[in-house]
């Protein structure tokens, strides 16, 4: 299944020049959505017990949640400032402008466990270079960072030192 | 499976005085993850096809997509104002200091399909009653709110005119 025909492009989204890549029909599509979820798993290292996926806030929720069921490891949620209610640790990057914090629980991941970081998109890679760093403060081994798409002309891979992964380049 | 072992009582957050239902612990352990899933697929009422299952921004997200896949549904965001790319319809709704607003795709639900809605938790109602009259403005009939929990004393029960369930209630 080419889930390519279930993106749909948004003009000046979410400012004037920017061409959005809206995954939602894909989301809205049962076969496409599980076919999604699919094709993810079926990029993940093989031969690889992977004990935690962790889906950034929050796109990344949706499909982080089914990919952690099919890989059987747990899900973690990495998320805005002030969003966790208990014990974090936090990470700030730039933006284009201005700068933005992502926290992950303190005990989410244990020291040696193999995670896998799940986002819809890659764009210029500060947000998974942000929470590579957070996983690598609590001790686990990034294994992969998979994403729906890529988009290459963000050159998001340079900010990246492990293995990614995507299903549609732009 | 008792997911109640999962959730961690968090003292004073979002502010002084809460106690707020953690459910983290609940994702990050597999087995919990996936039972809760089956649960809350096993509270919806039998012999309805459900067409679409929405999750609420953000926790209701994670799970929302793992109800949607069992159902043979597709899933649907409702997120904060100005998250969707696409033109959306919004309703505003009273918080406790302030308002908020949740948006849908204008063509997330067509006329007539079946809708489930999920969230983590059933506090005052707001937010749920919100996203049922959103589900109704674009036609679409709410079969059930679901949730992990209810916090009873909250009396947010008495704002749903939906048949709602909840695995938790507090």
């Amino acid at each position: 299944m080419n889930i390519q025909d279930y993106i749909r492009d948004i003009s000046d989204f979410p400012k004037p020049g920017i061409l959005f890549k809206d995954i939602t029909p894909l989301l809205a599509n049962h076969k496409a959505l599980v076919s999604c979820a699919d094709q993810l798993v079926g990029l993940c290292p093989d031969g690889v017990k992977i004990d935690k996926v962790i889906g950034i806030e929050a796109r990344g929720f949706i499909i982080g949640s089914m990919i952690a069921e099919r890989l059987q490891a747990g899900f973690i949620p990495v998320r805005k400032k002030g969003k966790l209610p208990y014990d974090v640790k936090s990470k700030s990057y730039g933006l284009e402008y201005g700068e933005d914090t992502l926290e992950i629980h303190i005990d989410a991941i244990k020291a040696g466990e193999h995670v896998l970081i799940h986002d819809d998109v890659l764009a210029t890679g500060g947000t998974a270079k942000a929470v590579c760093d957070l996983v690598k403060e609590l001790g686990g081994v990034v294994v992969q960072c998979n994403f729906i798409m890529e988009l290459e002309f963000l050159n998001g891979k340079d900010k990246l030192d492990v293995p990614r992964s995507a299903l549609l380049k732009y």
